[in-house]
């Protein structure tokens, strides 16, 4: 099956928005093993759309739509798809009776333009919209299969995932399943977690192991085809533990977890508390954390001490220290990680230092980091980072790398932790 | 000109990355006024280029290539083009000396395949590339012009503004020039804005006025047409002032800036210093005031407390105000405010506090926040923000709505703004 991925949208050629929604579709089609040859934008104009629509029959047996499934007068895709095959446009009474319940519910009457939304392609499948009012499609004519979904991501993205992409799986897998497992590592290159997997990247059939980099996180892809998802389950779990045996160190998560999000669940399954001093992040990791909802019986606060003034009078970190050692150093992070548990009273405090950049901070180069983890009465464990970012990204890395280190220390103190 | 964004890289087909270059490059091309009627996406493989170069012939007069310019087998993008138009591949020398320094200040000697990238189509004008090695390029032949950028965003996007667009607007405006200038709002919606601009709306021609929203955020963007950069100027400074004549309360910037990085300027320019006490955004605030290199002479630094026990013991918020008023509540975000001004000795004290999401707090319903602005002794003025959207949308909406009200608070006692 070769696909091409057709985005309807004017907003989109007027670089109003970027086409995530082709990198989301694009992502998920390599699971399943489809390869992806051409993305296409076009604007809201029936003639241009119906000519990509032609163009893309030519090179592909696949096309997914995106956008143009609204209301109003702008949104012509599946006007235009069927002329184009010639099938008319029929009511689907499920989607209509939701868009009326949708408009009842809020004591809003609904426009005529609205009933729109509830047109179908005669002979399609309908792929219910649990996030917005205009369904989806799926139809097979002419040894072509056309996908129609709504622009916004929200809609769309759990409608590919949970609606379309099992049909999919099962069109090319003669009625079995395809399902797909991702392992999140940090603290590897991806280049070395290549190394170290490499036998097994070399041999794998199904499931399939495929490696993917971005913001200093390397992830796994482990897909499996089978006859059922128990098998293919049975297929992945196989997989994953003899990529565990070799890297499970730096394995963190899986699927949508984050670094913030591990740390905060593992915070919460060992009834830990946490508070962070912080220079360089200035609360970038207590604002990360607190981005996962429910936080707020492991996160107490903390202290931005972002001046050396800061760090003597609010955390009374003595000054002979910072003359002696520098701000950016093993000693300060170690006593700002020390003094804000005290403060605050939690198990677990953190101490942030560094020279973000764009400039050397306390004769730091750019990019030097000092991380202190205390934990309960220990005394504090430091580690030193040599980033090669820009500003903002040294303070992100900062932050990632914190979780990272945090969870090794309390998994080695034995505190459970899911993966 | 009729222009066609065509994007060269699998990764982009195997949903690795994003396509930013074709928003970022249509956007510029929308400022002068160039229809961008499709993108086009393909992978690394010269067959399927050629195919797309025909077809984007047969539609366009400006093709925008982005990638494919590197130094590896991958990259093909160049090649492709001479094939296709039957123009010689030729070194060029400023481009060839410029890697070889690269190369020789780093002590690292140069493979033969870093040569390849200063390869260029012979007869075209180079594109300096001040952020990478591979240069671009702009040809033109049989009435269709060929414009070849780098992929990586960093290269791609000062080589278009700076290198190719001048050159564009030359060629569009018969020697004249196009400049164009972005007005920055906050505190007004987009619809209200165009309301109120309706008449410059209508009437434009020279300059024209275009609104965009994004994030909260509303810009116009002002673009001049004239025979040099000095009269184009008077022309947007012209039109400028009409507009800020009726919506000028609500601008903050222009071009490039940001609510933080006017509110960090301003203080900067007033030699005033601030800090912040923060709950629901936990850090977000002082973090995005950190995020502006050179912020350490005006953020001293401050206080995450996110649980009502922090805010008692760490800030000496009273037990009985928050028994009063709620945690969620104007009183409690203005002791926040007063308190960690004192704390931390700064002119400018913060509070903020709510009900973040995805539950409400505080018997508060989610998207409630309350502001606290303490300025020297005053009495702290408080803001109470209704807001709509997800948990993290709305955190950092509260902080962008801290930054614009900071700054009228400022601007009201005399304070100077720059625009």
């Amino acid at each position: 099956m070769n696909a091409e991925i057709l985005a309807v949208g004017s907003e989109l050629l007027l670089g109003q928005i970027t086409n995530t929604n082709a990198k989301f579709i694009s992502n998920q089609l390599s699971e399943l093993g489809i390869n992806v040859f051409y993305h296409t934008v076009v604007g809201d104009n029936s003639k241009r759309l119906e000519e990509a629509i032609s163009v893309a029959e030519s090179r592909a047996n696949l096309i997914i739509f995106s956008g143009g499934l609204g209301p109003t007068k702008d949104d012509l895709t599946k006007e235009t798809i069927a002329r184009h095959l010639g099938v008319d446009l029929v009511f689907d009474q499920v989607a209509l009776t939701y868009i009326e319940e949708f408009f009842a519910k809020r004591g809003r009457s609904m426009t005529e333009n609205n009933r729109k939304q509830a047109l179908v392609l005669a002979g399609s499948e309908v792929l219910a919209n649990h996030h917005g009012m205009a369904p989806g499609m799926i139809l097979t004519k002419d040894n072509c299969t056309y996908i129609l979904l709504p622009g916004p991501p929200k809609e769309l993205e759990p409608m590919f995932q949970f609606e379309a992409k099992p049909k999919l799986g099962k069109m090319l897998n003669d009625g079995g399943v395809i399902v797909s497992h991702v392992m999140r590592f940090y603290g590897i290159g991806e280049a070395e977690l290549e190394v170290r997997v490499q036998d097994i990247l070399d041999t794998q059939t199904n499931p399939t192991v495929a490696p993917l980099a971005a913001d200093g996180e390397v992830t796994l892809r482990v897909t499996a085809k089978a006859q059922s998802e128990d098998e293919a389950h049975q297929l992945i779990a196989a997989k994953v533990a003899e990529i565990r045996a070799i890297v499970g160190d730096y394995q963190y998560g899986i699927n949508d977890d984050s670094l913030a999000s591990k740390t905060v669940e593992m915070l919460q399954d060992n009834n830990l508390t946490i508070a962070a001093a912080e220079s360089l992040t200035a609360g970038l990791f207590q604002s990360e954390l607190a981005e996962i909802a429910g936080v707020g019986n492991v996160l107490i606060g903390g202290l931005v001490t972002y001046t050396e003034d800061a760090k003597v009078k609010q955390l009374g970190i003595s000054q002979q220290l910072l003359d002696a050692h520098g701000i950016v150093s093993s000693e300060c992070a170690a006593a700002m990680a020390s003094a804000v548990r005290q403060k605050f009273g939690t198990s677990i405090g953190i101490g942030l230092t560094g020279a973000a950049g764009p400039t050397a901070h306390d004769h730091q180069p750019v990019g030097t980091v000092w991380i202190g983890i205390a934990i309960g009465d220990e005394e504090p464990i430091t580690y030193l980072l040599h980033l090669s970012g820009m500003r903002n990204t040294n303070r992100l890395r900062a932050v990632k790398f914190t979780c990272h280190y945090l969870m090794q220390q309390l998994e080695a103190r034995g505190y459970k932790k899911r993966i």
